[in-house]
């Protein structure tokens, strides 16, 4: 499709736009243009004004830097919340998962990333300061980390304990282990390892 | 995904509206917009405009219904094209795939679907008058069919035969066989047999 001629030019940039976006190639961009070319006007046009109102209006909480339509997040300011439990993760996406959980009733803190010198992302661009400064204040009994479980999540678990160590908090990670529903034999043996190491006592309760 | 509590109207209103378009479900809409999110302002915006702009500005070819910035497309108004060649298709991406082989020279007419009663398809949504009207002028020496091998697609062949048949032009139809590179043991039945009774004159040119 290199050298694709577009029977016009308005089509073209379309598709363009579209393939712009990961993991959509020029064939799906096609496919979707031409779905909207053939639906009513009003479906396109509601379609541009979410993504520009989006990402024109869209602000992220003071706070905890989720995103937001507020200054402060409707986590951030809903008092039943415990605010001493700060929820470290590194995107929107898992503070939506977490959620999704029902069992996690502290606050978050988005970092916006992971420190990855490969990518040319220091300390410095994630929001790191503003958590030192909200564990400084004294409010925050525990910090839960609960960032992916790669070489740049753990360089960053790391870089935050160093971090958050002077003040006088409780610092946890996620419990690893082997996922509910997974068979011993298909389990990595570092995930394995690690749920035999931190081995819990038996509930009937959970 | 489907009680997923999001942190803005603004956001859940655009993974809505991607979530919207055809094979992309919640999980692919949210992965888009974060990534829209995360790029600068201007990334966004220009993605909205383009879409915006095609689907108020795009025309259709007056002569062929075409997709194209002008009155009539650029394929009908070029000269060297041979107008008395007519290829009937289904839709605007089967132009753009027969443009790809560089092998046709005629002109072309889409009809913006194929008759199809399940899905209230008949012969008055699609650009059939016009066809007829073509042909009617005398201009058309030859209409080729090339819609899909589907039940739709052979009853739109079917119908627009009945309808062309009084005017003196010859119809014909793609080639239907086996493709290059395919192995005979995959075939189905059908395009196996078709290609032995259309069987062709052997030609060390082709």
């Amino acid at each position: 499709m290199s050298s694709q001629t577009f029977p016009s030019k308005l089509l073209e940039n379309a598709v363009n736009e579209f393939s712009r976006l990961p993991g959509i190639g020029k064939k799906t961009a096609l496919r979707l243009v031409l779905y909207l070319l053939r639906q009513d006007k009003g479906v396109a046009v509601q379609f541009s004004d979410a993504i520009r109102q989006m990402r024109e209006e869209i602000k992220y909480c003071k706070v905890c830097h989720n995103i937001s339509d507020t200054d402060v997040c409707s986590i951030c300011s809903t008092p039943s919340r415990d605010g001493r439990l700060v929820c470290v993760v590194e995107s929107v996406k898992d503070v939506m998962a977490i959620e999704n959980t029902q069992q996690y009733h502290g606050v978050y803190h988005v970092l916006g990333g992971v420190i990855s010198p490969m990518d040319g992302i220091g300390p410095n661009d994630l929001s790191i300061g503003s958590l030192e400064a909200r564990v400084k204040d004294g409010t925050v009994a525990e910090v839960i980390f609960a960032l992916p479980t790669t070489m740049e999540g753990d360089t960053t678990n790391f870089y935050l304990y160093r971090k958050l160590e002077p003040y006088q908090v409780k610092i946890t990670t996620i419990a690893r282990g082997v996922a509910i529903g997974d068979e011993l034999e298909y389990i990595d043996e570092v995930t394995l390892g690690r749920s035999l190491v931190n081995r819990q006592l038996f509930s009937t309760t959970l």
